[in-house]
């Protein structure tokens, strides 16, 4: 007997009609496929929504299995599904309520007419929204999906799983409420005006897979003009897990942080911020390179070192750190005896970690672990706890600190999950946030 | 013994410090106060805030206790609160995640690289977001805060305990995710560009306590302008849960409501949609009073009659309903015999049913029991079951007919907290929407 292994699972609208059912199941068994769980997702008036798990031994017994169900008159196959779209089914986030609503006496205290003294408790003392409302404890995920993972500009309706996925992340991991929202315009005068008139719903504003260049305008404008901490996480919550990893990479190397020729190779949003934060962090020599010439530019115009060429960055600096998207970018031969090489690029890194050292490298690693959860959550959770108007660097650098006195010896960064890290990191962000008064 | 019987919640802001709470604890007994239930609310690196509810004798000595415990060094009372005010403690909202994160291929899964499967997936077919992100099933609620329950311009931020009021409602009534959206801006132009920029992230737009008249342009360009469905919650919503009001009072009255003459006391944007509605509903004769020349003017502009006056309105009409917010507006001579009154303003009608009823009239009823929230969950989950465009006349009367149905004799509306009715109102919502191809 063959085994099979082929498991998918089929989202399947069906009329609401008796025997419809059986017409489907009849179809999945004429095509060889087994049934296994079935779960209704949404009941409908006119059809019902359901989840088929079906066993097959091939993908192409599985695409016969579509077919005869397809062929079912009035019944629609939205969607197959494996292991990773099946968690995302319905979405990742919803907003829940956190009262139960049973009793007239319920409705009456969290609804009409209870609530009007709440509001006018609020109208009086507007700080007093901090303990009644949800505001204090809200952020914003902002995106114009126009540099979704290494995706690119896929649009910030394909990007929401991404969105999502930050919003699960911040409620698992800081107790926050996520929220995102999707713009439909990448002009910077849209996106700083539209956040405006919606600001007031958050404590702060977390910014998301923005491109470069609109991203620099866009979160300078916003942390100019708004009273909240705004973040793009892109920029500085990479630099922070990027200064951390740069730190103990230093440490295992036995490498002076602060003497050291750093070189940056690719200054895209994460190059530009990773080379700002190695300067604010007291690097000495930071050293970027790029092939777009506005990027050198901008590095510039923060006061930044540029060098020709990556040969030369190659050839002069300890400490290489790359996130060019470009894999094999590096090659063996341009690796310097003693240098520490970290080669950030996902999926795909700029060198192999074994290459690297193979050639020489004194401390090499990629960027599998170098995962921003474990920056955003804690430093908005810290950023909030203390009611800070903004997130300094003196903030983000407490946060990467907190990272590296968190990791363990021979490891790179901490584990993502450990709640622990996540608290020290929001406790140095609230720490530093009160003692400058921000 | 005197009983003590003032029970009230402080949030006290404690240092994080030895001996710090023992010290509020005795300035609480030092002024007769006896320590009940003691809840922390956050634990912050400098400082934790706790919620203590004290029981005292009177409001003097709760007085005394506040007075006492603000006198302790570094502590800060932030709160007194009642029962009321406890429920909305910490907001009533909060965006949870449908997935738990234990492991690290949780994470893969949830988060990256997984979901880069499932952002490529809505790439290629954004119908696919429908089933793998939240957007179908979440609604914004959206306020400028200028007309707040009858509390009138109060700002969004002081509306906040309304707007997650609301979005508790949706949670509890109709499994959506309902999102407040406070804007900072009345301003048309503004609201629109703001809500259009955003719309992606929703399936549905609730507008809700926007004054009059801007709330009219608003709303109907947002309906042109936008491919989901939109609508005023305080206009629509409640002239639904009036339309049902008003025919199971015809029926109780023996009254035909088609052949009526119906009068509506106060065009503002609840009156004004009531009238729209009736008219909508197939009733001949419906007339308009309000003293604003504007709002006669917009009824006039919709193809609706006006009357002069107040007394020809109560002189000529069959059925009369009134939500002017002007309590006691109706005397009891102006009623005719056999009247039908529906003198809806919360919390104090223009007639109390009781006089009306001892006036002569057929069938009397306050606004206590007319509640939107018979309305809008049921309205949102049908237009977002049968993927909508919009929220139509028909959808909104099928609703109204629902809410009927489920009616007891003798009651003038259904409970407002029996699910039946809310799926009785999302099935013929849907219904509509589908047969009509909306």
């Amino acid at each position: 007997m063959i085994e099979k292994q082929t498991i998918r699972t089929l989202i399947v609208e069906i009329p609401s009609a008796p025997g419809n059912f059986a017409k489907v199941a009849t179809a999945i068994g004429d095509a060889d496929g087994d049934i296994g769980d079935i779960k209704t997702i949404k009941i409908g008036t006119l059809s019902t929504v359901r989840d088929i798990t079906v066993v097959c031994e091939t993908e192409d017994d599985l695409k016969q299995v579509v077919e005869s169900v397809r062929a079912v008159d009035g019944v629609e196959v939205h969607a197959v599904t494996d292991d990773v779209l099946k968690a995302h089914e319905g979405g990742k986030i919803h907003m829940k309520s956190k009262r139960d609503v049973r009793s007239l006496s319920d409705l009456r205290r969290v609804y009409t007419p209870g609530v009007a003294n709440v509001c006018k408790e609020i109208q009086k003392d507007p700080e007093q929204a901090r303990y009644f409302t949800s505001i204090g404890n809200s952020v914003a995920i902002v995106t114009d999906g126009t540099a979704i993972l290494g995706l690119g500009n896929i649009g910030p309706v394909a990007g929401m799983p991404v969105m999502e996925g930050k919003a699960v992340l911040f409620d698992q991991f800081a107790g926050i409420s996520g929220v995102p929202i999707l713009l439909d315009t990448s002009d910077p005068d849209a996106v700083v005006e539209t956040v405006k008139h919606i600001h007031q719903s958050y404590g702060a504003i977390l910014l998301e897979d923005i491109g470069s260049p609109h991203c620099f305008e866009i979160e300078e404008r916003l942390k100019k003009e708004l009273p909240i901490p705004v973040m793009h996480d892109d920029q500085h919550g990479t630099a922070v897990v990027t200064l951390a990893s740069f730190l103990t990479a230093c440490k295992a190397a036995g490498i002076d942080p602060a003497e050291a020729d750093v070189g940056q190779i690719g200054l895209g949003a994460a190059g530009i911020a990773i080379c700002r934060m190695l300067m604010e962090y007291g690097v000495k020599d930071v050293f970027g390179v790029d092939l777009n010439e506005e990027a050198v530019k901008r590095l510039q115009g923060y006061g930044g070192k540029t060098l020709d060429s990556l040969d030369e960055l190659m050839d002069r600096c300890d400490i290489v750190i790359a996130t060019t998207g470009v894999s094999g970018l590096i090659k063996p031969e341009m690796v310097k005896k003693g240098q520490v090489i970290l080669a950030l690029s996902n999926p795909h890194p700029e060198i192999r970690p074994e290459d690297a050292l193979e050639a020489g490298a004194a401390f090499a690693a990629d960027g599998r672990l170098v995962n921003n959860v474990l920056g955003f959550p804690g430093i908005f959770r810290g950023a909030l706890n203390a009611r800070a108007n903004a997130i300094t660097y003196d903030m983000l650098i407490a946060a990467a600190e907190a990272i590296v006195a968190h990791t363990k010896k021979g490891d790179l960064v901490p584990h993502a999950l450990d709640p622990a890290v996540h608290q020290a990191v929001a406790e140095a962000v609230e720490r530093v946030a009160a003692r400058n008064h921000v």
